[in-house]
This record gives C-alpha cells, structure tokens and sequence, in this order.
C-alpha cells in the first residue's frame, strides 16, 4: 500500500502522513494539492493526506473544493502541531536578509513577526520544506525560509528564530482521503457538502434537518459554486456514524432540501 | 470626507470605490488591509473599501478576521467583475518571462491559466496594482504582472494575454466599513457575528433562531476563533431591516443561545 502526500520530505504533510500510518508507510510526493488526487485517480497511491484546516488561519479551501470536484471521500484524520522557525544557511545574519521562502500560509501564519522585516521580499513557494530546499540550493547568505526543525535538519540549515508564529497554539488539522467511502463501527464523524435551492430560507431548513434528528453539526465551512453568483456548497461535519438511527433519517430527509447533496466522509474523529 | 481603500491606484479597491462613491471622492491608500482598520481608528477616512468575497477563490478570511478585531461595521457592500490579464513592458514577451508578480489571489484565480508557465516564477506582493508598478518601474522584459487594464494603463505596460482568469465571470465583492453602526429604512441586509458555548448542539441552537422568525440567512461563514483549538467565530448574512418585527425578536432570543454575540453592519444589499 502507498500513500501520497503533497510536499517533499520534511514537510508538515510527510509529518501528518507518519503520525497517522507510522514511519515504515511506502510514500509518494507531490507538488501540487491536486497532484495528489490525481495519483488516487491514476491508482498510484491508495491514500492520500492533505491539510483542510489550520486553527489560525482557517480552512485550506483548496483542498474543499478539490474533494468535491473529483468526488473522493475522507476516510480518516490526524492533526500536527505546527511550529515555525525563520531558518537559513550557516552564517546568516538576520538584519542582512533580502528573501524569505516559504508557503503562503506560512507567511499568513507569521504575519505579526514579518513586520520586522518592511524591506525583505516574501517569496511564496508550494511548501515550506521546498522552501528550505530552495534556500539550501541557493547557497546564498540573504535567503532564509519559513518552516519545521525537521525541515532545517533535513536540508542542513540553521534556525535563526524560532517559534516564530504569531498564535502560540497553531495547529493544522489533515484528511486522509481515498478513492472510496470507508465506514465501520469506529467512525464517529462524517462529512457532507451541498448545494441548495434558490428559494428563500433554503439555508435554514436544510441545517434544520440535523436538529430535527437532534445530530450535532461540529463546522460548517461555505465555498462559492464558481458560477460568477454568490451560491455557495456548504460542507457540514457532524458528529455521528452513518448507521446511527437518526443520521440515517437525517439522510433521508435532507435530499428534497438540497440541491446537490454527497456524502464526502465516515471515519474516526481525531479531536 | 474621505474614503480609504488598500492598495495603489489602478487596483479593484480603487474601482470599487468609485463606483460606490464616484469619481470625486478624495481618496487615501494603504499598503495593509489592516492600516484601512488604524486609519478608521485614527479618523483619517470617515469609510473604508475592503474587498469582502470573490466568486471564484470564496471569502477573504483576513478581513472578517479584522472587522472582529477592531469591532468596526459594514455600512454599505458594492461589486466589481474582476477581469484579469497578463500584462507587461513594451516588447515582452510571453515566452521569455521568468517572473511574474501579483496578490496571491490573482495567481489563484489565474492557476489554470499559470500552469503554462511551470518555470516562472510566482512572486506575491500585496496588490495587483502594486504587481504592475513594480513590473514597469523594474524595466525588465522578463517580468510581468496579473492585474487589470486600468493597472496596464496607469503604469504604462500593455496587455500580453487578456483575459486569463480560470472563471469567466469572476466577480469581487466589498464592504464599506465605518467606525459606527449606520442603519436606516433602506437598510435591507446585516452581517452578524457570534461564538458557540461548548455543548453538543449549540450551532444548531443558534441558527434555529433565525429559522424560527422566517430571517432569510444569504452566507455563514466560519473562521477560527485562535486559540489552537478548532473553535469559531461564525459570521452570518441575513435579509432584514433591524427594526423589523421578527429580526429584533430574533436578535432578543439569540443572544442567549450565544457566547459572543455582535451585531456587524446593517446596509442595503448590492445583490
């Protein structure tokens, strides 16, 4: 079995990917977020593992909008706790610095921090490990990165600051996600998204159909349709398993409310 | 009076103000969404225009995350379709570019179109504007920007592919923030905020307010409340007046259903 996660080694996915399926998994990597769902839908990898959510900076919607056009379903869920440190190559100096590298949420994420730093050009890369990479390659003194320890220890750079996020608690919330829905006795947790009619009210009586069988919605995430309009799909996690008396009621009742409606997961909740 | 927006002349905050205020507003421009909020604060501008939500790439966190800082209000909301191009020096050309520049959102909204660019490079800076400035004031035909005609005219540079945003209706909205709550009888939508107490069910609790008095919600949104946990600040839309019967009597009965409860504007609806 392989599983896929986006980034390069030393990366807070490869990370999400060895607390959830340990450290002898065969894995493969990618660049880009859709990457990784490309390789379940060419069978390369059986999993793969994503970020979808960040205490401080919110949803990854990307990779919402990514499960809902290819139609793939959460299977599982870990969470990491992310730590960033401004890294760079032996010697650097801070006040001498022209480029940081990293993620954009990295940058969002140390945006208090950065403020030191009025002169120095953010550069966004795909990942924050690609990032010390690209500044292990440049063997350049002005380039630091914004990552993990593992990723300055992996690509041999040193940490100029550490913990260098503005939340003292910052922690990043990913999904397992496979070609098929998984659900046994243990999943306590679902996902669903939908869209919903254009009639007044809409919103409401589709959420009614959770409180009417008393099933506890735990987030509630809205994407655009992408049309142009302000319509959304809403994405809803609730607490419960799909054979559940009143989950299974709930299903039932909320199809006539909703215009598209999916089940986009069963699996075990982590929090 | 005078009207903020963020961003350099040539931006879309810029055209969003016009068309909410016309041509003959003076105007004042900040680098940062936040330094529109401290101008606010300072009473240097009386409004402020923020970008709110695009149709394509969803909400802008960073900006529900300021309003719930500084506890400033939406007084007014104004729609601008975005169109996105490709835009560089007299001479460039496409195949020899080995940067572009733009808001992280612009090479969002542009990612189909970019991956025929896969060894050029993405800079983000804070403005498509700014994008465009900084591409003629570079004089380098290997540079480039993403960002509008008026931009391309303003500084100068002409247009090397129109039209390259992934969506073909692309439409931005934004807010008109002021200091103080402005409400009157053309008011006919608000923007609410609340936190949930820590008990199974109080998400749904609180939007059965709304169900319960026939108050129509348009958007629900939710952003992390930042303390490492994945608790939220949920941001809803309604349809109402807040002198109509039925949105006071939701306003009585919700505030006991919620931790946090505040009111964040109270405007005439654009849409």
């Amino acid at each position: 079995m392989v599983v896929g996660f986006q980034g390069v080694p030393g990366s807070y996915s490869e990370q999400a990917l060895i607390k959830y399926f340990g450290d002898e998994q065969i894995t493969k990597h990618y660049q880009e977020f859709e990457d990784v769902f490309i390789a379940l839908e060419n069978e390369q990898i059986k999993y793969g593992v994503l970020p979808i959510e960040n205490s401080t900076t919110g949803s990854i919607a990307k990779n919402y909008d990514l499960l809902k056009k290819y139609s793939y379903y959460i299977v599982g869920e870990t969470s990491i706790k992310i730590e960033h440190h401004l890294i760079g190559l032996k010697g650097a100096k801070i006040t001498e610095l022209t480029h940081i590298y990293s993620h954009p949420q990295g940058f969002e994420q140390c945006s208090e921090y950065l403020k030191n730093f009025p002169n120095v050009q953010q550069v966004a890369y795909h990942n924050t490990a690609i990032s010390a990479k690209y500044v292990k390659d440049s063997n350049n003194l002005t380039n630091a990165a914004i990552g993990s320890k593992r990723a300055a220890q992996l690509y041999g750079l040193e940490t100029l600051n550490s913990q260098i996020s503005d939340a003292k608690e910052n922690v990043t919330r990913f999904i397992i996600v496979a070609k098929c829905l998984e659900n046994n006795s243990t999943c306590n947790k679902m996902t669903l998204v939908f869209s919903l009619p254009h009639v007044a009210g809409s919103l409401c009586t589709a959420l009614n159909q959770f409180a009417n069988e008393a099933v506890n919605l735990v987030k509630i995430e809205s994407r655009p349709v992408g049309d142009g309009s302000f319509s959304y799909y809403f994405y809803v996690d609730i607490e419960g398993n799909k054979d559940d008396d009143n989950v299974q009621r709930m299903l039932e009742n909320i199809v006539s409310k909703t215009e598209i409606f999916k089940i986009l997961g069963c699996y075990k909740s982590n929090i």
